[in-house]
């Protein structure tokens, strides 16, 4: 364990020991493998609300039944670039990888595909799909949607879920151009951290439970979070909603089950797929070429007083995975849930992860 | 004139005396009606900035050809569901309609239509080209950009427009549900009102000229807007920026012109117009009774203290038009430019509009 209270490992020793708590649990060894690598993936970005925190809740929803050993996604339908999959609560990370690999080859022959889920369960970092859709030369779109967590603007019951968004980019060099957003003004994660430190929030993240606006992080815990925006992320919030229920035929709104809720009853959300080839409208190096100078001009722009660097978006995860030197540092809390998820399932050979 | 100091004038009516000028500047009849109808349609839905306000600038740019009479795009391109298109420095309100088109068209075949439209000129409010796709039965989606507005957060230096996009679905009844937004966290016309009742604005709205953060509405007219919800709106306006640009082959950044600027130099927008026909994915009327369903959920869903109405994106838009009774209240000045436009072009009888 390190001064700071994290215990430091090794990122692909942590793909196995996380691979070996899946396989106890029912999956093959190749789709374990592709669940622990998203999630140490997402440690090695920074992310670790999509990280190896899961691993726990995951392990329980298998053996409860709410999420299946399935490993693909069944195709439902398949007419022209449109196609609809029935992921019978599959883990995301396989259905995803799925998904956009169809998505990404109905664009090589027609130009785009889409790919819409239902039955679906958490898929991680929307943006990694995202990627495999820009390393294959097209735009990636990738958005899922949640349980309702946030009202509409001026409302005091929760409506729509703070649905991501991931848009990817084709680029010739430099940060991967990746947007990774959620439609809440902030993370409750923030709110927590200003409630420690006893400082107030800004009023436009968060409302009462009555829906009235506070700047009281205590208040806003027990209340709701607010759109980005106000409007205009309550907007595409709600596009994001139903483009991913309706088209798939599946969950939508009060329908998607809250993630952290019963863990025998499946999460049901849905997720929505786009690739666009950008060698179907015009030259791709000259796309890649034009995208790397976009980012460039963006990364090389005048700063703002005390501000040491502009980022591009998907640069910051970029950056932190560039520097964390293939080595994940996992809060003591998780890295003992993890051994002690070793130990009872008899995964592995139970050794301390450190 | 009414008491207001504005001129009401019936909308039929106003498109005549708006179609005409444009005639006199050289437009066919048809295509100056469709232009003229948009204008006067910005104006039922409330949307002054994008109406009757912006003919002078239209017509000024007709003379000194910075906006071709040319009243179809060319095809660049058309492979599967990938087209482009040259506007030539069109009207975009004619570009933008056959582009849109097109896009269902092609959705209608194959599931998807993406038309990409280079060399564009403005094309108003967005919304109403995705509103055409889902009038068809498809999802639309609308996107273009401007020339750059904002800076990358941190940023002390215009980088991005504020890149509006417009999403729309199929819906039974009730209000259309059709969002419509620009990429800045709040319009300028919101400062400037600010600053005449000598208020302060939120410090998320805008900078100073050298990129901090202001609430003096005074610094940030002389400054810059800032992204809505910091980096989410830049990203999706860097996003967008890049989508209509590169996927065109058309311009971005920079090269993308004041609309406002130099009326002898193309504006030189890009747009992109994105049809996904609802019914390759399942059942139509599924999808449209839903969406009504999703909609009224929200317009019924409990309110904050002292809110009497909460609204789906696009509803507030519609119910202006619906209260209209067809009728337009013009500021005095836009009806007496509209006099004079009419008196120094001859087109129509030179009337006074009121």
């Amino acid at each position: 364990m390190t001064s700071d209270g994290t215990v430091e490992v090794d990122a692909g020793t942590l793909v196995e020991r996380v691979a070996a708590l899946f396989v106890g649990a029912g999956l093959s060894a190749s789709a374990a493998r592709t669940v622990a690598t998203a999630l140490v993936d997402a440690e090695l970005d920074g992310v670790a609300s999509h990280g190896i925190a899961m691993v726990e809740m995951y392990l329980d929803r298998l053996r409860k039944g709410s999420v299946s050993r399935r490993e693909t996604a069944e195709v439902v339908s398949d007419r022209g670039i449109a196609v609809v999959l029935d992921a019978g609560h599959a883990f995301g990370h396989l259905t995803g990888r799925q998904a956009i690999g169809i998505a990404v080859d109905k664009a090589k022959q027609l130009g785009a595909g889409i790919v819409a889920v239902r039955h679906g369960f958490h898929f991680g970092v929307a943006r990694h799909y995202a990627n495999v859709a820009a390393a294959a030369g097209c735009i990636g779109i990738v958005m899922c949607n949640t349980r309702p967590l946030m009202p509409a603007p001026g409302g005091a019951e929760r409506v729509v879920g703070n649905n991501p968004i991931a848009i990817a980019l084709p680029s010739a060099d430099g940060p991967p151009l990746a947007l990774d957003m959620a439609m809440s003004e902030a993370a409750m994660g923030k709110i927590r951290l200003l409630e420690k430190s006893g400082r107030p929030i800004p009023p436009t993240w968060a409302t009462r439970a009555d829906g009235s606006p506070t700047t009281d992080p205590r208040e806003a815990i027990a209340g709701m979070l607010l759109p980005a925006a106000g409007p205009k992320g309550f907007g595409l919030a709600f596009m994001i909603d139903l483009m991913c229920g309706l088209l798939s035929g599946g969950a939508w709104g009060e329908a998607v089950k809250p993630l952290y809720g019963d863990a025998a009853e499946p999460y049901d959300c849905a997720h929505l797929f786009i690739a666009i080839d950008v060698g179907h409208f015009g030259d791709p190096e000259t796309f890649r070429r034009d995208a790397a100078l976009a980012g460039e001009r963006v990364r090389g722009s005048a700063r703002a007083p005390g501000v040491d660097q502009v980022f591009t978006p998907g640069e910051i995860e970029w950056r932190r995975r560039q520097a964390s030197g293939g080595r994940v540092r996992l809060p003591a809390s998780v890295a003992a849930t993890l051994d002690r998820l070793s130990d009872q399932m008899n995964a592995g050979d139970g050794r301390a992860i450190a």
